[in-house]
């Protein structure tokens, strides 16, 4: 989603933030821009499509200057087009200004403004903030004697307290020739502090390699940044004494080596990220998974009569296939809730629930607010994430680190399986808390271990996947269906076609069909089906049977070897029998690979398909 | 779903045999046909395509006879074929059969058969069990010296004992002239009890208006049917005394009067039909709802912590508009599941769990078989179904009507929002259990009496919403957006669409977009977007602008009058404001027309779209 860079310091801007621009390309985006602070004021350029298009614009001409702003858009309120994109400039040329998130009164402040004779140039809400604090700003100046930083800071707070919303902000004003400003509400913002140079940023990829020194802000956080020196103020003008973390990256991992795509490089890795998720989390005795970050005593977690999951898009499908394995293996009810649904309706929960929130870069904003409402109503909240020192793993009261390395493409992969294998390891957990026994869980940590060969066998497949892809690669509708545990793979496989290859696909559970789905069965509309050995294999052939008598073409998955029936799909992929606590993690190779070619055939811009972005931070 | 239709008496069986396969038609089905009885043994007929193909081959060629069976078949096994279509007769002649459901075993079966010999001349499941009866008949005739009726009772039984999934199924044999045998499990058959004459059929609309008197079969039963009598015996040869209900049907329901479609006459009927789910439902001081068939104690539902809600397709939508009212208002947590995935997943339950399931039609196979899991299970469990007297109705603990009147259209409306009606006033009921005070019960309720005019009101909107429809009609993907509880009713718009123009439509809560489906937007995608007043408002116009900001054409449905803004979607169809508590029901309006009319425009057959089936009696 939109991403922030802000540069203070002794070297050149454009080239710095240019760079941090790039990096930040992954989470997706529409339009980029950039303002470098200089003489007159402030230079500005914007350009639609890729950050490429903005370095042209910006390399040939006078933009020179050692404080700047830079900021990648990605559209709420107005079209995608250069006036639309950031940064803002006040009608008056004073300030300039990035700003990720949604202010929703921005309508009435608008019309407000107008009244007094402020003209705009832009449909956006984010320029209805920047002429706003510029506004009260000017009047600041004019009726007292405050210096120039003092009125800054009471207008920006004046104005912040106007809106409603949520933002991410970092302003240059063109009295201050020596201070960025920055202010976050609901998006993510964090101070990168080097040495005789600071940074401002919505992430700390956009900064990665130039220092290692990372202060977060939190809401209703204020930060004043100098080249030297930096402050943090709250709204109520408290001073607040700043936390430095150091945070290690590997940058190799941001890089995409011999692959034509972060998402196929991404789908590689998966045999080491989950091995990476399980590292150091089995017991002694190999009959139980241990997670060192859940801060929850046993005696504790004997109490939860329930669970509720919490999730957006991919993570909420995670989010299912922790029901159904906790539900089984541990016998705790389990419910799930989309996040952004979760918080505004004050849904009655039993007391002893417990609740865990899942989101890959940690700054979803429904799942962050999801996840402040269930602590506002005092239930104990645990996290699993990927990003560590994002703002959900910091505000919740424990949780897993997921360890799956930077991802990169948009459409998630590894990070999911990573997710899936994760809560797979926690229904032996709690499992084995309740009436599991030492043998069954033996049974299934041993089974786990075997997970990332089961899945460097399934990547054996890509050259079959890739054929099958080419060969239903024209249409434009497809359905997938699993049942039980493959319903949410389904979903996610339908999910996944849908991101990155602009084709309708869409999950069912197999048996829902009859009851409206199948009317859209033709030989226009290709079926992904899942039939897995078990109590409901003759079901799911039987939904099979149903499709192919409508002249449904049918993909099947399954792991029932020679034992599938000749002929009734189109075409299979046979993936190996293990254990169904790994089925989530492995029956998702192909679906990602299936997209994945899918797309490429279509020439689809695989790392960054259209209207997406990688963490969703606005509502 | 399948249909089956045969008579024993004095009468020409082929013209009362076709009239009930008309009767039948609304259910769904690809092919149809007929066996009658006559002196050389079976005379059978069977055509793809409409009773009416059929109509034209029977009455031009000798079919006279006062003895037959009749079929209308929705394939499972085996493409739509004459072949594959029913009656299915025996290989060696003797055996003529119509079959519902699902022979899991059938490929088994027919290997072993296969050996012995016997010739096969369809794909279909069916034909396996009419060939496996024939070859054990022909056993036993050789080997014993029994009748010929204990011969094929005989027969019958070790053929079904033999047979794994469901069935209903009507045999004729040319040994016993007089005698039609009918027998069931887990489809619906029952006895049509005449004058001199007596019916075999799935569903009393069959025999309308020749008898009113009606036996249900139970799982489990068979039929030995002559022209003046009948016995049931179990299947372990116990006799069964016969229960007659006497059924009252208004056969102009069933008509289609001056409408082009039955589902534009069925749209008009919901003023009416909801207030017949009102009638004689509120109780005298007016402060909640009451129920006449609930068969629990006020003691018991005080008892209940939570409750679960399943069903299948429309049902399942109905199921979710529970989980919001009842939450809201009663402050009970509730649970949804699709009916076809709790049978089998076997899910954890708090013990003090109230269980309902929905089903208009009362035969669902998925649901049925849901409500037997959870009954197995000792949960008490209730029911909301139109149909009197239907397979769940009988089984249930207590439940409610919907006194809709028969719903002919394949895709369900009046039946969908006297549930959603229902359901309203369910969350009235348990809340005034709870702790909703006499005032806001009487609110409630007094708003729940204005739903029928409200509706009326919305349906003046028709030639608009044609209007819309006809703009929007040539796109082949639609999104539907809706939050909290107009989630579920942008899932029925979508279903609705899907299920008669086969447009791939799919709905989602508005929030999630972000995380994925978003990537469908462009110009050739419309959106659907419900954005009512209230603490969401604000968030479903700034969902709205991300779409539009991507240049996806927006179709809004909002109360808010002249609040909504000017120029932000592209067409607007303004609803009444009212009590929430009306809002699913008189939401679902302005979707059920866009979808008829958008049908219509692309010369789709409304009332029985392809593939579809109206009460879906296999799994």
């Amino acid at each position: 989603m939109c991403g922030i860079v802000g540069y203070i310091g002794k070297q050149d801007a454009a080239p710095i933030l240019l760079d941090g621009l790039r990096r930040l390309e992954y989470r997706g985006y529409d339009s980029a821009g950039i303002s470098i602070r200089n003489a007159e004021g402030f230079k500005t350029t914007k350009r639609t499509g890729r950050v490429e298009n903005l370095r042209k614009a910006v390399l040939g001409s006078d933009h020179g200057g050692d404080i700047g702003i830079s900021h990648t858009r990605w559209a709420t309120h107005g079209g995608v087009n250069d006036m639309n994109a950031h940064p803002h400039v006040s009608w008056n040329g004073k300030m300039t200004m990035v700003h990720n998130g949604v202010i929703e009164n921005f309508a009435f402040i608008r019309r407000e403004l107008e009244a007094k004779g402020i003209d705009f140039s832009s449909e956006t809400d984010s320029e209805v903030l920047v002429n706003l604090i510029a506004f009260l700003y000017e009047a600041e100046r004019d009726s007292n004697g405050t210096s120039d930083l003092e009125a800054l800071m009471k207008s920006l707070r004046g104005a912040l307290s106007q809106v409603e919303g949520t933002y991410g902000i970092v302003l240059l004003c063109s009295d201050l020739p020596d201070t960025m400003l920055g202010a976050r509400k609901g998006s993510p913002l964090l101070i990168g502090v080097g040495n005789g140079e600071n940074f401002l940023a919505s992430d700390v990829t956009a900064f990665a390699g130039r220092t290692q020194n990372v202060v977060y802000l939190d809401d209703g956080q204020i930060a004043t940044v100098a080249r030297g020196d930096f402050s943090i103020t709250t709204m109520d003008e408290v001073a607040i004494s700043p936390i430095i973390n150091t945070i290690s990256w590997d940058i190799e991992d941001s890089e995409i080596g011999n692959y034509p795509h972060f998402m196929l490089k991404e789908i590689f890795e998966q045999p080491m990220a989950v091995e990476n998720a399980m590292r150091g989390r089995f017991s002694q005795d190999n009959s139980t998974a241990q997670f060192g970050g859940l801060n929850i005593e046993p005696r504790e977690l004997r109490q939860i009569d329930r669970i509720l999951f919490l999730g957006c898009g991919t993570a909420w499908h995670a989010c299912l296939v922790a029901e159904y394995l906790i539900e089984k293996y541990a016998r705790i009810p389990v419910e799930v809730e989309y996040a952004s649904e979760f918080r505004y309706r004050n849904a009655p929960l039993d007391k002893n629930t417990l609740v865990f929130t899942i989101s890959q870069s940690g700054e979803t904003i429904d799942t962050l607010e999801a996840q402040r409402e269930a602590q506002r109503k005092g239930y104990r909240v645990l996290g699993i994430n990927n990003v560590v020192g994002s703002t959900i793993a910091r505000e919740n009261d424990g949780g897993i680190y997921q360890h799956s390395g930077p991802e990169i493409g948009v459409a998630s992969t590894k990070a999911f399986t990573s997710q899936c294998h994760i809560v797979a390891m926690l229904s032996l957990y709690f499992g084995r808390m309740r009436d599991m026994s030492f043998s069954e869980g033996t049974e299934i940590a041993k089974a786990l271990k075997k997970a990332p060969g089961l899945i460097a066998q399934a990547l054996n497949h890509a050259g079959e996947i890739e054929s099958i892809a080419k060969k239903y690669a024209h249409h434009n509708d497809f359905l997938f269906l699993g049942r039980q545990l493959m319903f949410p793979i389904s979903l996610e496989g339908a999910l996944k076609l849908k991101e990155i290859s602009y084709i309708h696909a869409e999950g069912y559970p197999a048996a829902e069909m009859k009851h409206g789905p199948i009317a859209l069965v033709s030989p226009d509309c290709p079926t992904v089906a899942i039939a897995l050995k078990g109590e409901i294999y003759k079901k799911s052939l039987a939904n099979i049977q149903e499709i192919k008598a409508r002249n449904g073409p049918v993909i099947a998955i399954t792991d029932a070897g020679k034992e599938f029936p000749e002929g009734l799909a189109d075409d299979v992929i046979h993936l190996p029998e293990t254990h169904e606590i790994n089925h989530a993690t492995l029956m998702s190779i192909p679906m990602q690979l299936l997209s994945y070619y899918i797309a490429v055939e279509r020439g689809c811009d695989v790392d960054k398909p259209r209207n997406l972005a990688k963490s969703v931070t606005v509502e």
